[in-house]
């Protein structure tokens, strides 16, 4: 007997150690998954056969003490090829193509019988996976204390990073060899929840580039119920691992049968553009889940907002009182302290603007109670979302929003109490409907309530997720600040319009702000989940010119300021700046006026993580087109060939761009406007400035 | 300069250790409070020149690292007399009498400026102190890490505990020496959240006796934003500290000014009847918030329920399946598994039960789906509150029990996940408005989510006062189960109309069960705060009945579970056997059709924690008295003088009472009924048999 047992557990090893190979459709990436003869799970990606992953661990430690990263054996593998378009609701092109082939491989672990299901899918630009838990016998409920999964590289590449924090991702980069990542260097300066979740903890998207030059991206899609993915870094043995954010009792998800984690990706490309180009986050998503989608209107808007960011302007709170308790405030009582920016006065005075250059909405932060003290106290019953000020008419508001054409759009400020905010929603929800409005902001400024979790963390991906849902429910349309970064939801629920989840614009208003080459790394990291609604369109580059002395700036030109409104996608754009701001210079607002935020078609024309980017976009149901070309710190001369254009037409093109003193710091608002007539066949030559940027509609000629 | 600083900080010095007395209107207690020389607040309690609390300690350490312990200085002090009476909306008296001395004691923390109030209570029957923090320039929010206060013993007394444990209060209680506590020692048997706080922590209420025949109770008032008060036992100091759940962080308590702790109350008499009538706690509580309260009413119900925790009877839920999400289930597709009490048919035997006996509602249980696997699983989306069972037709149920002139009584069961309750719970509510319910039972059944919150923690608490208040502003009345124990809310919010909070009848159903001492024990300890709906009226004492072999039984005799129903107030009392059982026994249950739920007047005849209790109580609005008797697992022979009864007045005596032959366990069944003509003038003898008890209903004779 014992001399079988030794026969049949070899036969059984050589099963263990199968290995299964799977290519893109191009052929250019192939997967190799294997089993290790102790029946770890690994796989390996190359590119065009130059490894861009090495031979990586899969796994998972759960809280009882199970061990789910060996001892596994194949059950069965299968394949499968599609190649399908879809048509989303709003996007930077029209239709998307989703060509894949896929692996599926059923693992059986020996020691519990627990069957996990690992599903690969290689695109062309790049791969996907994820660990599927079917329904099963001897798996119903269990908790991930760890996920394994591994991304061993091919080399010490240049990185673009931001520290692994599960509270926010408002940092700027920086560009290092991924040998010399050091989380504890970030600069957390007036970032309110600044706290490193590991010495060499990075976030997602992580964007890198090989010394050969390939374009490597570490990602998820589709997150729910899962915590986001965070990657630890181990600068010696040049890998990654997955690191989740953990609740109180350091779980880090709560799982139950049937159920499969998000898609982690690995996007890859010789060509930068690609990256950019890649819609293979959004395949990775499910198909939309809303019926009727006619409520989802990408737009532009303009806000009662930029004024509360910059020195000695508006407020947000109606009077200067430290310390209040929603419940006992006698709010007509209060001495206001005449700088509350939400007053209806003002408000009127935006909607005005609104309607006169064609904004479809009017955000108003600040116009409910309990502003007073919102921030940094960690407190639970922070606003109510359903109390205006007493110098917020609303009902007037809402009536003379209405007969100019204007929609206001809602501010439910959570100051990170998701827990105030969920049992409230209905109500709030009531409240909006009562009064018209068609979209909301929130904000999650702060730490979390519940206490224990965090921003990144499972609780709150549902509680995103609930929300998102339960504005589709009723017909609204949300732009999420501080929220878990997106990783392509938007398909599903596209009522998700945008988010903020990294450091935007207002950091300039009054921080160290935001390095000229910012805006050239958003797009290969933040972006890939998803819009950002960056506020774009800041024409009063330096706060010096409300508080003498104040040395806070937007760190770019004017014209960058209009190129980002091509760049940075997005189908809901503010133009950010104060109106008074924009009546200064009606010329160069006129191509913020002009500007699509939907589109039939994207060129990415040339594109360097940290350096530059150029796009051009083709409006909805347009024959226009616009192009937004930005650079770092560094000027910038380029030629862009018009090749995209019809064949045959001739266009006038207007251009916006730096004059040619023009310099972010010394002569930020310096700029000229110019027009041609050009063809498909012409070439621009473009200027940047030390971080400038140029931006440029093309109509055809009529 | 230096000598006059010298001299001045000797007079600061002096005022420091300035101590101040406080009597009870009687002058039988009093109060000693002074600063020892480190500015370190202490009180001390005497009861007839004995002392009841020892020189302890008060204060508190935050989590910012300051310490409100010592340091302090007295501003000022100030006292007052107040002598009051008022009308509880329900009750066991028609009026209650708020008479006591107070003390407020203003001190500054000199190392910060920090202000806090002592306010000091003496009532004839014990003392209330709590701790105010006023709105102030040097403290707005902050963090409690640990309350300071003590309870230093003046003798190792016997001491009638259940082990502290932040998630369950439903232990039977053990009876030792003070210095004999040993947490660890506790039966956790039956209790899915066991888990012991401390190895000597103990429950409040906590009720002593002293070796020279003190009763002594320590306890807590108007518990409200601020956890549960545990204690710490010291069993060499003999001292008591306080012990607070912690939070997530380990944090206890965020606050912010103005506010104030709940009341620690100390209740000490030379008779143990005086702790059974205090009325201190509802004292201490604030008055009524409720303006129309017209929709509370005292009331008897029936309930499937019982059929659940009988062996071999019902089930709560529909399907024997043991893994489902409520967004993926198709219930009508489910096969059902033929036990699922919560049917149409009947709910509608209840309904009609409950019609001819005259009770008010129909608690029914399982009627909502979600029951498959709501337990043990710290599931977060565990029932939604509003989607029936496919077996159970609330529009049917509602017009029928509506046509019976009976209410339907709903049931949240939340298995402990608050969250998901929270944000449901509007919609629950309009649910029930829909359906004409005006009362609901929750549950909070298993471990809490927002994971890292305790049952009895801060975040908890106030989330019960939230659903409390919801309930009441939707005119709903309410009865808790698995919640906090209660502190006398039920003044200001007489809307909750009961709780559980303890071990109740439900565990001689299916566990080792509660020993026959254990209604003894819990008017002292449990019922100091509230009512508690304990599910009296069992009338098939033993298990065996419906599954032979079963040795679980109610440890009581038949004619015990009579008299709980005057021994245990509640304006909310069920009859909690199946209809079947009372319809064998319809002279006995003619004292459960009989007896009232809401009093003119209370008269605690005698009571011993641990042996006996006998209390009678007259009607509201009603000439009648009704008569509990109850002892542990000794006979007792007492002869009950009637002398609260109108002088001259002849009453029908209807005497419940154990049949000579009747004990807890070898003959539990029984009983006898007689009847007789009494007066004032009369004595009733009365015979209990071991775990036996006996209830009369006096009417006047015609």
């Amino acid at each position: 007997m014992k001399k079988l047992a030794v026969l049949l557990s070899c036969c059984l090893y050589a099963i263990c150690i199968q290995s299964e190979t799977l290519s893109s459709p191009d052929g250019r990436i192939t997967l190799d998954f294997s089993l290790t003869g102790d029946g770890k799970p690994q796989y390996s990606l190359q590119y065009d056969g130059k490894p861009v992953v090495q031979p990586s661990t899969l796994g998972f430690d759960l809280t009882d003490g199970r061990s789910l990263k060996d001892g596994f054996d194949i059950a069965s593998v299968s394949t499968s090829h599609t190649d399908r378009t879809w048509k989303p609701v709003w996007g930077e092109v029209s239709e998307i193509r989703d060509k894949f082939n896929e692996m599926s491989v059923d693992l059986l672990h020996k020691p519990d019988s627990v069957k996990i299901v690992l599903r690969f899918r290689l695109f062309d630009d790049g791969l996907g996976f994820r660990y599927e838990f079917p329904k099963q016998q001897n798996l119903s409920y269990f908790r991930v204390s760890n996920e394994l999964t591994e991304f061993r590289l091919a080399g010490d590449h240049k990185t673009f990073w931001i520290p692994a924090n599960f509270d926010s991702n408002e940092y700027y980069y920086t560009t290092s060899k991924f040998s010399e990542i050091d989380a504890r260097s970030a600069d957390g300066r007036g970032i309110g929840t600044h706290k490193i979740a590991s010495p060499t903890g990075v976030q997602s998207p992580l964007m890198m580039k090989s010394s050969d030059g390939l374009y490597i991206n570490i990602f998820e899609a589709a997150l729910a119920d899962y915590p986001a993915m965070h990657l630890n870094a181990d600068t010696s043995a040049l890998s990654l691992n997955v690191l989740l954010a953990p609740d109180a009792y350091g779980t880090k998800a709560y799982l139950q049968t049937p159920c499969k984690t998000p898609w982690r990706t690995v996007i890859v490309s010789d060509d930068a553009t690609d990256i950019l180009a890649s819609k293979t986050i959004l395949n990775l998503n499910e198909p939309c889940k809303i019926e009727d989608t006619g409520f989802i209107k990408p737009q532009k808007y303009v806000g009662v907002w930029w004024e509360m960011h910059v020195p000695l302007h508006g407020s947000w709170n109606y009077a200067d009182i430290g310390n209040i308790k929603l419940d006992s405030v006698d709010w007509n009582k209060l001495v206001p302290n005449g700088r509350h920016a939400a007053n209806t006065v003002n408000v009127k005075k935006y909607i005005d603007f609104a309607a006169e250059h064609g904004f479809s909405s009017v955000l108003v932060e600040g116009w409910n109670v309990g502003w007073e003290d919102w921030a940094g106290n960690w407190k639970e019953e922070v606003f109510d979302f359903v109390t205006p000020y007493p110098d917020f008419d609303i009902a007037e508001l809402s009536e003379y929003a209405k007969s100019k054409g204007v929609k206001l759009m809602m501010h439910h400020e959570t100051s990170g109490s998701a827990s105030n905010y969920e049992r409230r929603l209905d109500e709030a929800v009531d409240f909006m409907k009562k009064y018209g409005y068609d979209a909301v902001k929130t904000g999650y400024v702060g730490w979390i309530i519940p206490r224990g979790e965090a921003h990144d963390g499972q609780w709150m991906v549902n509680h995103y997720s609930r929300v998102i849902k339960k504005m589709a429910e009723n017909d609204i349309m949300i732009n999420q600040h501080e929220p878990v970064r997106p990783t392509g939801q938007h398909r599903t629920y596209p009522n998700l319009m945008a988010c903020e989840a990294a450091r935007g614009n207002e950091f300039n208003a009054w921080s160290y702000g935001n390095p000229p080459e910012h805006e050239t790394i958003l797009p290969f990291t933040r972006l890939m989940g998803g819009p950002m609604d960056y506020t774009p369109g800041i024409f009063e580059i330096k706060m010096s010119a409300y508080q003498s002395g104040n040395d806070c700036q937007v760190h770019t030109t004017l014209a960058k300021q209009l190129a980002l409104y091509v760049t940075m996608y997005s189908p809901l754009q503010m133009a950010a700046d104060l109106p008074e701001n924009y009546e200064k210079h009606p010329d160069a607002f006129k191509f913020i006026e002009d500007v699509a935020v939907d589109w039939d078609d994207t060129k990415i024309l040339e594109a360097e993580p940290g350096d530059y980017i150029t796009i051009a976009r083709k409006a909805k149901g347009s024959e226009e087109w616009f192009v937004g070309a930005i650079t770092d710190e560094n000027p910038r001369e380029t030629d862009i060939p018009l090749s995209f254009l019809d064949k045959g037409k001739k266009y006038i093109a207007t251009i916006y761009s730096d004059a040619a003193n023009a310099h972010w710091k010394d002569n930020p608002k310096a700029y000229k406007i110019t027009t041609r007539t050009i063809t498909s066949k012409s070439k621009l030559k473009l200027k940047l400035a030390c971080g400038g940027g140029c931006a440029i509609s093309l109509r055809p000629r009529p």
